[in-house]
């Protein structure tokens, strides 16, 4: 009789374990459903890529979406909307970018080409000087001063297509970006031209940050991207004609720093509400094409999480707070100031999950967390694979959640599909058109069960 | 120092295994970055779709595909690449399709439509009746002839935006379009409307099969699919007008079945040549686009699957063959012919695989295996998740294979992503602007990498 006990009690147990693994499923299901069929991902960023459209921190564009993001979260009847000040860089793109390839007097062609965010202008007539292309820093200190000094140097490494994920791509070729500029300066440069960081053969130039380090004023170049399929002409044009020269006129600018925003909505936990669960992507983007995937995705997809979680009435457990931040794409600074406040108040965050990598299928997430961490968010999985979530891997997680990374907090990242994102990244092509209605409402709804099962289970 | 003996053995064996295993994820390895840097896919692809365009069984173009097929495949030195000929029906758009809805005298308002697949032409003035609205075939029922007889019936059931895997979605709905019209007739409607199988909104008509089974000539009647955005207009106008007229004019015909030829290439095995590996995607499309998703991707990564191995210099042990099945999309005519003659050849089909999902990033593969011949194939997947097929899946695998099913042979499916693909299916937007380069190749590779594992390892 005492083993019949045993097994009823077993039997009661089981039958408890699985009644609320079904409830967790059912959780859900309705989540898919409501992201699926009523989500407010697409019309808002319908309006945020159309309406507003590309903002750039410190510019008008950036002030009109940090109002849009606070008045569409306070219609929402969240428990808290608050404006976080922070101090953001301001680079304006001026009122032309142009260049060409001179051959000969009067041979000419025009070439797309942008500014690189950060750069400084080009004299007011323009800057005209032959090329020296290269592949690498390598081969620029190989080359030296005296095949350097006095000319542009063209950066023309490709993104390697071999690589399956293209964020790695992308990591193995920004750097003639980022420090491209500062390098050649060193050997006597008077400007650089650098390959669009895309792996398409297009004519898009695609911006982005770069930095001088400490370069002295007096030393500093101009930096340009051209398009992919520019690079490839001039290069092809190098061969041929090694003496030609290029002709680049930029008007860009930097300012003073400007007060700007991070925007923050909150529904305030009901039995643990000192334990946050952050979700959040970057209101600010570049200035060439809408920012609909670099990040208006991540900001519309952080701002459903909340919507979704209302809709249902569900009423979490623990703070779950949306972070629009300012000012991912050159500076950070959002991301920083909102760490800096969260340590100061002494906030406890348990979970911070950002969208930052496009607003396609996504197909998993990336975790930065221990492996105790590790372990029980691997549990969850199952909850998820039925959604085509398929991996949950660790790596890197964010940019803006990145300042937030302690010995506790468990930090994430979307993952979608990453093949289509440099196509678009930085570009004039970032636009509305290029978003696929599912896959946004599909990543919408995978960072809400998330944040569901972390809310549920904790850490 | 026997049980020395054992180890020492022991880890002879475990060394050889390992290096057996580094030995095929060398060889995938390989597969990949020559897919992703030297493929033929996508320029064939652009040759296919911009320089030959839609192919409708029994069509010019058609004919242009299999000779360029058969041209292209003999291109690569092949052991063998013949045209297996078979009958195909033929139907024709014709010079015009059109529709208006017509709420007064001269009060109309044009909407976007296509002739279903096979359905047959109005009267040379058109057809003008009055409309009845229905979500399926039970309302059509529950109204009866009295609310039917004399109208158009409009089929107007959205595809279920909450299905994760929009071929479920597609599952639900596409009755509509395949039997509306027969079902209609039996009440007497004067022609169908069917709203396009399509998640999002948008203005492209979505073409299709459509069959009239063993209704009598004289009873069959018209069908024509209108866009999504038509059909809510469609729908709402009735709400507001219940006795609004439709017009459509369409001259599309059937014609007698026409020769057409399946192509197929192949590399004889050296060591087993009478196990059968076949890959394969269907060479006619629609007419409306120019067919790159549906099958174009399939084709071209059916053809690269040969041209792979070739570049590699790799000899498959058991026969390796590409066929370019056709009339996938009205009748799968190829598909039968190509088991049929299989079949009478004694051919030892070991594995069919096709590719008719689109062009996009592969997320693995479904399968017709049984359970010991899906355990094994499960032992391959730890080889494709570092290229991100994740899933390996059981369940219907293509139709053009299909015919071969029996007890023995593994059938099986490369699965795309599916969130894009019915934005595209069967309208003039699946063309080739539509394709992404590395998403095709990376079906293609995963293609190659299955194959080689299936004529490494057999079943």
């Amino acid at each position: 009789m005492k083993r019949h006990k045993l097994i009823v009690v077993l039997c009661l147990l089981l039958g408890a374990v699985h009644a609320q693994e079904a409830q967790h499923s059912v959780a859900i299901a309705r989540i898919y459903e409501n992201a699926l069929t009523q989500g407010n991902a697409y019309s808002w960023l319908d309006h945020l890529s159309n309406k507003i459209g590309g903002r750039l921190s410190g510019s008008y564009n950036a002030e009109r979406a940090i109002e849009w993001g606070k008045e569409e979260l306070e219609g929402l009847g969240l428990d808290r909307v608050i404006l976080q000040p922070v101090m953001v860089p301001k680079w304006v793109r001026g009122t032309f970018e142009y260049a060409r390839i001179v051959t000969g007097p009067g041979t000419t062609i025009n070439v797309p080409v942008c500014a690189l965010g950060g750069s400084i202008a080009t004299p007011a007539a323009g800057l005209q000087a032959q090329v020296v292309e290269v592949k690498n820093f390598e081969e620029l200190e190989s080359l030296g001063r005296a095949a350097i000094e006095g000319k542009f140097v063209f950066y023309n490494r490709p993104m390697p297509a071999e690589k399956i994920n293209t964020f790695e791509a992308y990591s193995a070729t920004v750097n003639q970006r980022t420090q491209g500029a500062a390098k050649a300066a060193q050997f006597g440069a008077v400007g650089v031209i650098v390959r669009s960081v895309n792996l398409r053969l297009d004519d898009f130039p695609h911006t982005g940050s770069m930095s001088y380090g400490d370069l002295p004023n007096k030393l500093r170049i101009p930096a340009a991207a051209i398009s992919t399929n520019g690079a490839e002409l001039l290069s092809s044009m190098l061969a041929l004609t090694p003496k030609l020269q290029f002709f680049l006129k930029q008007n860009c600018r930097n300012y003073p720093e400007v007060p700007s925003f991070n925007v923050i909505g909150e529904i305030t936990g009901s039995e643990f509400p000192e334990e946050i669960i952050t979700v959040g992507g970057h209101l600010d983007s570049w200035d060439l094409g809408d920012g609909a995937h670099d990040d208006g995705a991540g900001v519309v997809q952080s701002m459903d999480v909340l919507h979704l979680l209302k809709k249902m009435n569900y009423r979490p457990k623990r703070t779950v707070r949306a972070v629009l931040f300012m000012n991912e794409e050159n500076g950070l600074k959002g991301g920083r100031e909102y760490a800096k406040q969260a340590k100061e108040k002494g906030e406890e965050h348990i979970f911070a999950l950002e969208s930052d990598a496009g607003g396609f299928t996504p197909r998993g997430f990336i975790f930065e967390a221990s492996p105790q961490q590790y372990e029980k968010l691997n549990t969850w999985l199952p909850y998820l694979r039925p959604y085509m979530i398929d991996r949950f891997d660790l790596g890197g997680s964010g940019a803006d959640i990145g300042p937030l990374r302690n010995n506790r907090t468990v930090l994430a990242g979307l993952r979608p599909d990453s093949q289509r994102y440099f196509d678009y990244h930085h570009a004039a092509s970032d636009t509305f058109k290029a978003i696929n209605k599912r896959e946004l409402e599909l990543g919408a709804a995978a960072m809400t069960s998330l944040v569901y099962l972390v809310d549920q289970f904790g850490f």
